[in-house]
């Protein structure tokens, strides 16, 4: 495909040519600062991982894959059976930094067996495999980015509005990201779109780190308060909405960041389509529908103090803060994934993806 | 009526109690900081209402009100041409602190007429009515909110959510506010209702003064960020929307914050009734429909930059950022005035308020 010709160094987590060296792009530092950070031990991957320096699930995935070859790459092992004990205990104590994070511990253990079909070959041999391994798995990542862009494409005319809510873009998922892939890859070629972007409260990584994304690939993207959203498609500006997916369940209902729920309601009734794009592997389908899935609630202070220069709520004042919402499915269009795009009946269609 | 016994001193304007001195509470300074201020001079009301320490309509109306006499009382004026003189003069510059104020200028141009309408008297006597009218001007404002209050009340029972957005409580709109008026009458007889309070981006105004407000009162009040209202709505915490207006348009369709369209727009699709609430002086018959109410658009630093510790987005970001959004009488039960419930349709019953 195409794909394997990009620079995996324009990604936001990648190795150094010819060193044993992962370099991050600090999302903690942006928008302000763009700062790269080289991680070598398992100390500089763990706090990486732990201060959101690296975040988003396929991001954490791909440099958890890093992090074990630049380890095994490091440890100056003396037989097989010494750089699988120490890479062992380097993988669990990084998998603590960040103890719910399903993608870390997958990077982890696929890249502790793929050194384990590997043993009886030469430590050096053994490391430079797991050099390529981990770009490889890297490239694959942003294999399926550019199918759910293609795919995506399909669904949009040059000159369109498209608005998005939240982070869904190449920090969190790697090259052209998610929700703005089609927006990437179409501008790369020279398809114009207009990009709303909410703000996303309390976290702002809609303001933070959507809006940084497409401003620097030279997209022409407006900033909005999420309150606003109303307002820009009532303007006639918006013609598809394309937002993330956290879990889509079996029903076609999916959890989102907070806030797409109302997004989707308003495209409803503004006649605007409302997309969600996702890897495959995004759809449980042990999870029959939204109802089963569980909202997170997180520290009030998030929505309170965080960013702020002094306090701008009363001190006592009680504060509800989900993380996420579900969407329900009959507000959705389709659902754009890797594999294709799935209209309603999403039961159904669904369930087809998987055969 | 009831309302006349209640003291003016626990409003956010009012009189020193046998002084010339009007005190003010302090907006700028909350939620953090309860401070008073005390005006005496032109200079201290024209800061005081530029700098927004005074926010709100009908709040800068009765400041207004209440500057004419302070100053009045504080002129020694050898006579009545000398007094009128330089109150009008004082005037002229209090309106030139907020010159789109209408109700600011309104306040200095009633109490003027209203001292030129004793011009025969002796100066004590003339500064003495002035207090008095300035007072039952005051009184008036907390009567209309007080009579909303009442309508407002037989539309929700003991015990239900309300959701509010923005801030038309007492602080911008004198003792119960409008959109809040239903809810601190009913808390003082001791109805239990739950509020959610918007947070209202870019400004806060629902987190820094609504949330502020109905907390002092001790109304169980809970603070979202405006994307949680979807979510806060499905979970059936609602039964009903209440908000205030800037502006009513002949046929219903009305001006508010930002956002308020979107809320509306949730509501109609929970089933959940959507009121806006509000003195018969915001009704404009001679504006057809809000297709003609213009939208103000604000500096992109109110998103941007305000209140936070650093940017939170790139710095070369376009932005944005209209003030108020147009709410669809379609989307609007009934709009709450203070002469009584207006149904739709909203073209034929709100011309009958003026019959």
């Amino acid at each position: 495909m195409a794909v394997r010709k990009y620079d995996l160094k324009e990604d936001c987590t990648f190795l150094k040519d010819g060193e044993a060296v992962c370099v991050i792009l600090d999302q903690t530092a942006l928008p302000g600062r763009r700062i790269y950070r080289e991680l070598t031990t398992a100390e500089d991957f763990y706090e990486a991982i732990k201060t959101l320096a690296v975040r988003g699930a396929p991001a954490i995935g791909v440099c958890a894959c890093y992090a074990m070859y630049v380890l095994a790459a490091r440890m100056e092992a003396t037989d097989f059976a010494d750089l699988r004990a120490r890479l062992g205990a380097d993988g669990d104590y990084l998998i603590s930094s960040r103890p719910t994070a399903v993608n870390l511990a997958w990077g982890v253990r696929e890249m502790l067996s793929f050194a384990d079909s590997l043993a009886d070959l030469p430590i050096p041999e053994i490391v430079a495999a797991m050099r390529e391994k981990s770009e490889e798995i890297h490239r694959d990542h942003i294999d399926m980015n550019y199918r759910i862009a293609e795919y995506g494409l399909t669904l949009v005319k040059p000159g369109d509005g498209i608005l998005t809510h939240c982070n869904a873009g190449p920090l969190a998922c790697l090259k052209y990201g998610t929700a703005t892939a089609p927006i990437l890859l179409g501008h790369e070629r020279g398809i114009p779109f207009r990009v709303f972007a909410d703000e996303t409260r309390p976290l702002l990584q809609g303001a933070r780190l959507t809006a940084y994304e497409l401003s620097e690939a030279g997209v022409d993207v407006t900033l909005i308060c999420d309150n606003m959203a109303s307002l820009v498609m009532k303007n006639g500006w918006v013609q598809a909405v394309f937002v993330g997916c956290d879990r889509i369940a079996a029903n076609g209902d999916f959890a989102n960041k907070i806030g797409t729920s109302g997004v989707a309601v308003l495209a409803k009734y503004y006649g605007i389509p409302f997309y969600t794009l996702g890897p495959t592997s995004t759809v449980d389908m042990d999870c029959p529908t939204g109802a089963d899935i569980e909202i997170e609630l997180r520290d009030p202070e998030e929505i309170k103090s965080r960013w702020y220069r002094e306090p701008m709520s009363p001190a006592g004042v009680a504060c509800y803060n989900p993380s996420f919402d579900v969407t329900d499915h009959s507000l959705v269009t389709a659902i754009v994934t890797d594999r294709g795009i799935v209209y309603p009946p999403f039961d159904e269609n669904l369930r087809k993806l998987y055969l």
